[in-house]
């Protein structure tokens, strides 16, 4: 298959980004909660950063303890829900353990039009049936990729595997709203990809989609990430798909960095609506 | 097909939450707003009336004419949210075409654990990720049937044909929770019927689904309302699919009577929490 470079889309839609924020006159603000001392947030957080350094904003990282109140978690979203300077408010998940219980609350608990990871019940209710003021970036990424390499969408038959609420159940309706056929397994077996234009791995195991794929001329997404014998790998074998015809989005290298640049087209948006 | 009678169930339904509704003391409350002189529209309210009736509860109608204004039904939505008398409130849709551009403001301004339709985006997004109030009646309507007749749920083959956001939108994300195999297609077409357990058919045209049907043993859900020939018809030709091994909820006597006694249950449950 051929090798979709996420990275490189994700530079192109930065640079997009800057230019039109220079002629905007905006410079975009996230706020960054980052609660506890997760290791892997904090890598993420510092990823987050640079991309908002590349598109000419403003990163105002909030580092809270680990043993911080639900209270006051609850009190530092609502100051930065108020704060004219902020365009963007994002809680790096996961939260720590004695948080996670209040999860949804806090999720809610940013405004709807600072939200720009998509998570709120608000926006996601919004996609079923209304209009979003954001989308999960994941979800936009893979549509992203999907209407680059795949259009037109309507009647393709598209596979996902797996449940979660910020990849594969907004897909779902996105891929519906598109009019494609969709089919949601909660487990990936080979079957399942016989005649699939478009698929989504997101729950499996190491590099568990071998030596099969999509059908010819297809799009192949992997969207797992697993850290396996000391390096970065998906759910998606790429050495053994390599003869198939079509395309794969692999891991590292791909979902990854487009992730984080469709945030900032969120956050950019939300700075030219504030 | 054995064909199951939504209207048996709905009584059952009707009749256990008469009996506990008295026994916790309590007359739930739905207020329903009317705008308009929609004909069908009030004879939604009249069946609903009636199974307010039915389970000891209390029916307020509220009757709006034609031009309302949006702040006038805005402002009467935030009185009955305020209405300690007041379970539940059911904006009755349609609304007249020059309320339509704002139908979701007025569902979101209304509180959401008086939204007992679970047509708000709140809960629309709480079904994705969270724990909702309140379901839109319809898709637990389906959910219910499909726990009688199919379970266990895990690993059935689902198909829902159509997109809307108040059946197959909510029911895609459930059979996901229930760990089933769900494909949703915009349009029907014979042979997706193929090797599949269940399926609901909302959109379509009248009694489209003809001499075939889902595998063997399977359930077909009818979701389709048409007036066709002087006569309330499905999407379903009930007669040609007579044959086949399974059951069939039809139309009439099936979703209808079964997506009110639902809102009962979200309205005494709504009852019980206020």
């Amino acid at each position: 298959m051929e090798v979709i470079s996420g990275k490189a889309i994700a530079d192109e839609i930065k640079a997009g980004l800057k230019e039109s924020n220079a002629q905007a006159g905006i410079c975009p603000c996230l706020a960054l909660i980052d609660v506890g001392d997760n290791q892997e947030n904090s890598l993420y957080i510092g990823l987050k950063k640079k991309a908002i350094d590349a598109i000419g904003g403003n990163a105002r990282i909030i580092k809270l303890s680990e043993d911080t109140k639900r209270e006051d978690l609850l009190e530092e979203i609502k100051n930065l829900n108020q704060d004219k300077e902020v365009n963007g408010i994002l809680l790096q998940l996961p939260i720590p353990e004695t948080l996670e219980p209040f999860r949804e609350e806090f999720l809610e608990a940013i405004a709807p039009n600072k939200d720009v990871d998509g998570f709120g019940p608000n926006n996601r209710g919004r996609l079923m049936g209304g209009e979003p003021s954001f989308i999960s970036c994941a979800a936009l990424a893979c549509m992203d990729i999907c209407h680059r390499y795949m259009s037109p969408l309507a009647k393709k038959k598209v596979l996902l595997v797996g449940d979660s609420f910020d990849v594969i159940q907004p897909l779902a309706l996105m891929f519906m709203e598109e009019l494609c056929e969709v089919t949601i397994i909660p487990q990936y077996y080979p079957d399942a990809m016989d005649d699939i234009d478009i698929a989504i791995v997101e729950k499996g195991t190491p590099l568990m989609v071998k030596n099969q794929s999509v059908k010819a001329g297809g799009l192949l997404i992997d969207a797992g990430f697993h850290w396996f014998q000391d390096r970065t790998v998906g759910n998606v074998d790429r050495d053994s798909v390599a003869g198939v015809e079509g395309y794969l989005l692999p891991v590292p290298g791909g979902m990854g960095p487009l992730l984080i640049a469709h945030l900032m087209r969120n956050l950019s948006q939300a700075a030219r609506k504030g």
